[in-house]
């Protein structure tokens, strides 16, 4: 549990509740000029991932349960995130396991169109329990990813940066992999990983004092 | 004049001059895995802005503008780069000159689709001269931008960050202007300075070799 952000906290504003402990969310976070607080969720994905096979449902329900493991026990404004990258047939694309792994992703993304799906969940608690949550909205993003064709040559040397292994789908769209990407259509930030712009709104709609930089 | 990038010349491969200043595209351009040398362009824009008022025609010639006054006096592939905010009527949004004007440029994207037009030129010259220049290629991209509609509040916070100051348009789609972007059609790299795919397409076709990191 961390705090982030310089912005102190507004009088009578809730507390939001980051239930995410990836630095990159929480970089993200941070330039909608929001203070809040991360808490880790004990959300089990394992178990989703056996039920749930549409990415869009299971984004959607892996954002909430995140978000409502930590409203349970906190009381705030709780904001869950899961990112999926999904090829044309459905396919999930995680983290590469190995080398080959790494490269057999890149080369399904090579030339062809992907969508990136981020479930986000926003839910008001009380601390007490599933049953003080007063308020939860759910949103999806989808933001198209169109790669290039690339050459084995340049998979390999994306490879050997190191950058692809802890990556869903292998890639970086904001380091080594910018070039790799020849149009986007939709958000970018959503491709990062978090849909700053959805997030700011559903945030504003709850009430969450936005863009205090530096106060 | 600085050299960029760790990796070594390779043998036979053409020299590749960069005819920017700007730190940003020397950033994106690291990416492709080449190696560069920065020449500053002496190109006069300011003749070119009195004379060509189609944005689309404008970057092309600066473009090829500023990578012909390098390629007259330097033997290698010369590339050449310029970049403009464009409102849906034409407009060219430079650099904002001060608070009042970064505030005014902020309030016109907000809420609207406007395009970044990037002017790529690419030169195969000898160094004696304009007849020396052996072959030479010109793109246009478009990367279509849009606004969420800005709060006040969300321009003022901005602005207090002084990152408009020195980005035509007077904002950074990489930096605090992220979440003001709801989305992109088109390439991201363009819309930071450098639409890294055409680039590397253009650089290949000319024999410069890419993907060479850190050799």
């Amino acid at each position: 549990m961390t705090d982030s952000s310089p912005p102190s906290q507004s009088a009578g504003a809730p507390r939001l509740l980051l239930a995410s402990a990836s630095p990159r969310r929480r970089e993200l976070l941070g330039l909608l000029g929001v203070r809040f607080t991360v808490v880790t969720s004990r959300f089990n994905e394992e178990r989703l991932k056996e039920t749930v096979s549409d990415p869009v449902e299971y984004v959607r329900q892996a954002a909430e349960g995140k978000a409502r493991d930590v409203a349970a026990r906190r009381a705030g404004v709780v904001l869950g995130v899961d990112t999926d990258v999904v090829l044309a047939d459905g396919t999930i694309l995680g983290k590469p396991a190995d080398q080959d792994d790494a490269f057999a992703t890149l080369r399904r993304l090579s030339g062809v169109t992907h969508s990136v799906y981020s479930g986000v969940a926003l839910l008001a608690a009380d601390g007490t329990g599933e049953a003080g949550v007063s308020r939860s909205e759910v949103r999806v993003v989808e933001t198209k990813v169109t790669f290039a064709e690339l050459s084995d040559e340049a998979i390999y040397a994306y490879i050997a940066t190191r950058e692809p292994f802890d990556k869903a789908g292998a890639y970086a769209i904001q380091g080594r992999a910018m070039p790799f990407v020849s149009r986007i259509d939709g958000d970018v930030s959503n491709v990062i990983g978090l849909p700053l712009w959805t997030v700011g709104e559903m945030l504003a709609d709850f009430g969450v004092p936005l863009w205090r930089f530096g106060e």
